[in-house]
């Protein structure tokens, strides 16, 4: 397949270099034509900032631009190439925002957290495929095969709940992580000291269901250690981690209180 | 060495098996009889209920019930055995909780989340010892030694901080977890599609600094998506959730603004 890019980003970053060990990537665009030099040289592709510029001859757009930016180039993008098949990969879009435009539209969500310098592990990452016209969501099916050993059809709303789920379980949690390393830098503790731990909380997760698997003095009902470590961070005049200590806590006390 | 242990909880269960390999437990207190026989029968100790039974031939005894319960048992336990050294596995009291009553006192505390049916990966388990005698110290040390590499002399403030910390690592992270469990469940999605997801999280977060490996919608300062997400909990009426998708939001956003 010849395929063309609307965007240079992270995300754009690696799937181009996926995709060109099977298929010729054609074009990258991006707004800033030194953004899209760099993956363009990267994957043997030609780099634009005009959308006017586009080639037609190919099979295939991907947009890797930002949410909110996916419905603003979709009309230019579809003057250029009214009948190419154009797929976002957006976990929190729905179809509908291209498909209201462009008849031949599509949706390939790989569901990862992608950052830069790290190797994505492809083959176990669920990709989840939609097209408007079945054809083109076998074409789009078989390309996530290429990658994934877990593909799935799924309606925007699933995925759009999928996404949401997400933010859950790798920012907020990474959040948690963030908030840890804090607290034990201003002790002059080693962060590292929390690695076992946070591998153990991730490896249970995945092996049963974490509501049962809680624990912490929250989960006891520990209100004397609870209290304690309020004004530890009020002393530290963390106001921002006592909000999230006292509201999580309270959480997760009421919803095993209820459980019980 | 001969062990005894007040309590015969979670932690309980999980030191005494791992000591039962080296020494020999003597006796399983608990407010229960039938807990601490449960217990006792599998690491070939005796069983009591009565702290007057307790049989003063001993080299340690370890405490591990709640944090509450601490005080509490500290002066019977002292009263009974006055010349044993007594410990401890709380990251969150002062091992002057102990002192103040009892001379030989101590702390040997395992970092680490612990579950009944799963193993505890001990050696990697980083354990923390502290005692009011420089021989009582290298005695824990040695112990700990046979548990774990990585063995640490730590003042009760360096272990405080350790512990309300791990509560916002692994507690919360667990948390955020649940819910997104209980997001994909109500749209009949499978829960097991975020697995790689929250592992790649784990694993970067060991690799680097959480700060720096944040993403999701707060981070980037999507609006849009921001918006739709709470108004996705308000339509499924999941105040609770909303409450806590909103404080994380805003304080991911405020953190990486005040940063760049």
């Amino acid at each position: 397949m010849r395929i063309s890019f609307i965007g240079a980003g992270r995300v754009a970053h690696h799937l181009a270099h996926k995709l060109s060990q099977h298929h010729q990537i054609v074009q990258i665009y991006s707004r800033t034509l030194a953004t899209a030099q760099t993956l363009a040289i990267n994957v043997k592709a030609t780099a634009t900032a005009n959308i006017e510029e586009l080639n037609p001859e190919i099979d295939l757009v991907i947009i890797v631009v930002s949410d909110q930016a996916i419905a603003s180039v979709i009309s230019n993008v579809h003057q250029q190439l009214p009948n190419v098949l154009i797929v976002h990969t957006s976990g929190s879009t729905d179809i509908e925002v291209l498909a209201h435009i462009h008849a031949r539209a599509g949706v390939f969500y790989p569901l990862q957290t992608f950052s830069l310098d790290r190797d994505i592990p492809w083959s176990d990452t669920p990709i989840f495929v939609e097209a408007k016209s079945e054809d083109d969501l076998v074409l789009l099916a078989e390309l996530a095969n290429q990658f994934s050993t877990r593909v799935y059809s799924y309606t925007s709303a699933q995925r759009l709940s999928l996404h949401l789920a997400a933010v859950f379980a790798c920012n907020f949690s990474n959040y948690c992580y963030d908030m840890a390393q804090q607290i034990v830098d201003e002790q002059q503790v080693d962060f590292s000291l929390l690695y076992p731990l946070i591998l153990e909380t991730a490896n249970k997760a995945l092996q049963g269901d974490p509501k049962l698997m809680q624990t912490g003095p929250a989960m006891r009902g520990d209100q004397n250690i609870l209290k304690m470590h309020e004004q530890m961070l009020q002393k530290a005049q963390r106001e921002d981690l006592k909000k999230i200590y006292h509201l999580m806590s309270e959480q997760i006390l009421q919803s095993h209180e209820t459980q019980s």
